[in-house]
């Protein structure tokens, strides 16, 4: 049973969005993927969003651009933590996708992240689901560590250039 | 039965949507108007916009600020135009507004007029109706005249400034 | 005789605006298409303005880039309903575009659709004819299935994927 | 005769664009003021714009708000230069207005000058009379000197507050 | 013992602040409220996002204005997760804010609310707790279901006002 | 004797000011073209300012991007008229630039053109130097016919592709 | 002698820029104060800059609104670091203060600091003075430390309140 | 033992940030360059600011890209001055990077430059260093010295193309 839902609006979404479902399975959280539009499968998404928690779901993670309502509408359905993703489409560089998420009205919160950081809302919802389990929580500690020990790397390649 | 249907998030958004209400009632258009929130009653709204045609409706006008989700949801549901009003709140001066309601995915469109201008939204609403009754695009015409001969006279009363 | 007129600035436009066309086709609404310039033809455009309704059109479609004049002049000589599409050119994304086109006066409306939306603006013309012509909003409506029809199998593929 | 145009859209616009004529009549530049709405007239802007060469006037100077199209319309249907006062309205700031104006195409400028910068647009004016009127440019350069003792005397005051 | 941790660089930000506490004291979820600065106090910061998790911290709430690093300096820090409020100051609205904090790097998120949604900050950190806690999803479901009975009630309102 | 001087920060700006001198040339009107910059060559800018109206010169042109200060700069020692164009640099679209050439104080007017809108700071400053020569200004309303000539064509040359 | 020049094109910039005054003098540093308008006393402003070396001044503070030219122009003329100040004026917000400060090409930088952060502008010419003088950089790190005092007495006065 | 230390969040911003070191190398001023993140080593990034001033270093200069905190947390730990390079990254074209860098609070400044204006931030260290070093300054006023001879150059240069 996947404790995370990682949607989409579109398929086209997937180049950014699987860097989300990369992250977890990195931390081995289960997760599901789906693409569940909120402007073309309305009442589908509506349904995704209402039987999330039942099925198991704790986390839901849903990616969008443009006049990106996916995130706001699942998180007005669900009881869950939702994490938007503002997916940056041809033009405004995903400030749109960012504004249309982000400014959701006092009741209904959205997560979000940065335009285009599909990974780190792979990060927080295992930083979510490590909030009340403690062998997830030395993992997220230790790969913290991990990227320490990577800028020491990059900062010992770096003496060798200047 | 009401040709328009006008709704909004809040009912703190009504002293602007009522602007649209007032254009429609000089126009003679029969609207009604509802609190309709989105990310507080979604299943209600899905409902609203999936009935709407059947029940005669034949424009809608939707009204939302911020993360404005409202009338893209609503356009979503509906086979009707769907005319959203960007509703500026506290900060951002309704640009977030704006780019959540016009920055609509390919398929599905929402009609939007300025940030703020619920007058506007209903005199689209009346253009929609006109397009296919004469005696309603007549009136238009004479609306367009009388804001002509308003010109005029502050033309006349800027001449006895100067 | 057709039911939308379709314009333009430039014929630079038409690899945007055609995707207009291309929507309207598709639900056999016939158009016509003109270059006709707010900046260097502005008697043309006033003329093809005034004498829309008369020769029959029912909605205009107008693209336009930069300082985007063309919809909302259009709008102030017709009664007819004017879509405005936001043109996007070299510099800014189409923001100037954007705001040139929404952001119109009490009085004026402009139905604006999103940066380069041309798609968008064929399918609201379409939404605003079948507001009152039922055969077409049921061919809309089953447009609207066949977006759901798209996203199922757009997430099947998504399943062998991942 | 007036050399000088001052047109705007509403009387509305007249407490930002009288420093425009205020600045002419320091120089002693005669002026006319109107209001000209690019949206409400249409054809009577068409008009002035078509006829203010012949009739005399070397410059026109234009203030609008939002989707401000008055200056560059008139701009498009005279060989006058024509300076743009981006009017700022209740939202934006006048970015809006700003890009409206100043955005425009090849082939049609438009000499924009800052949001609700009426004073320099007169002053502008007043330039553009001096570049071919050896007394005016005189006048314009004592300005310039008693600008530069404004400075040392608000220098002065300064110190006495240090 | 607190199950959240609220905090913000000045007492100047506990107007905007407080709303998540009301929030967090509504849903029965103990917390604690101080006053750590990234600019003004950086040691004291990363102890305490360091010794969060071992004090028993299960979610931080950091709320910033201006080039706000509070947020993401502790969730560098601490392997919960950190929710970001955007404090809107004197200039630009709290676009430097939000930007400062959502735009953070991959490998350390910030679960960002909108500008000034402190509210939605505390019912985020509810939402993150009832992940886990089947007691706190019901209240979490319940209040979704008060937030639409408020709807429907203002839309009562709203038809005695038409 | 030149009646223009165009001039622009470093010589990677003429791809985008050479558009400007090609208009002046098409118009027969005699120009200098001058690399001056407001940042290297402080003292040389002014002094080029400083003596432009004793030399002959009847309008500055000036392009610069970034933080651009030529134009500025030259208004504020000459009588002239100065038209500032906006030269867009690798970040931001040229919207810097725009801000720094057009936002100036009262009292030094900078007459703005688009962002890289070499051309229509040519032909602005055509349009100025016909205010006062009826057969320059005669040629620019020329000009204008040709480009509405070619708007024929294009419209005739659209009718061949739908 | 004083050590900090402190200039600003306007005395209505002075309630601004009169933090960074006191700033300089709550750390013992000589400054002096003068209204020097790019815009309106260009030679002024270029000599202050040429001499302001030769003067015995280590630092140049300037603070400027809207096309802020002072601060580049300044050092453009001056081999010292100059420190920008963006003022605001009363639309933008100072964003355009910012960008024409900031985007300074290479070879003449302006240390920028915040909109309307005169007091930082202050702070950081006693650190530049600071850099090579001992006694000075212990007095910055005691006003550090006086800074965490100031977070720790606000913390305990929060708890009081919640 | 070097003057300035160059760090960065990572080595993907060296390719930007090593323009800052061939400045300090074209004045001879001795540098140091180091990976140091503020977000992946916080505790390292501390300790470098820390012990800065004490190992010798007059200046840091520390670039970073969107949420970017690295410049502002040195400054709060270090008396120092602090150079802030906003590094532009995919989106939003630097603008993230700049208002995180520049928006310090009271009490702590960046001295911030253009977005990717590592050169400037290069040149500005040695201005700051030059304050009190006469020898150095006189290479400065050389080097501006030089800028003016390029400009000259590129002046000839353009003669011969037009």
């Amino acid at each position: 049973m996947p404790d995370v839902g990682v949607i989409m609006g579109s398929d086209s979404d997937w180049p950014v969005m699987k860097a989300a479902a990369e992250a977890l399975t990195e931390f081995g959280v289960a997760f599901e993927a789906h693409v569940v539009s909120a402007h073309r499968t309305p009442e589908k998404m509506i349904e995704y969003a209402r039987t999330a928690a039942d099925r198991g779901l704790k986390v839901i993670i849903a990616g969008a651009g443009g006049a990106a309502h996916l995130p706001g509408m699942v998180a007005s359905t669900t009881p869950l933590p939702v994490i938007g993703v503002p997916v940056p489409l041809k033009y405004l560089d995903g400030m749109d996708s960012l504004l249309s998420i982000v400014q959701m009205p006092a009741g209904v919160p959205v997560a979000t992240v940065s335009i285009g950081g599909a990974r780190n809302a792979g990060l927080l919802a295992v930083r979510i689901l490590a909030a009340t389990d403690e062998a997830l929580r030395s993992k997220m500690a230790a790969y913290q560590e991990d990227l320490k020990r990577l800028v020491a790397e990059k900062d010992a390649a770096l003496q060798s250039e200047i």
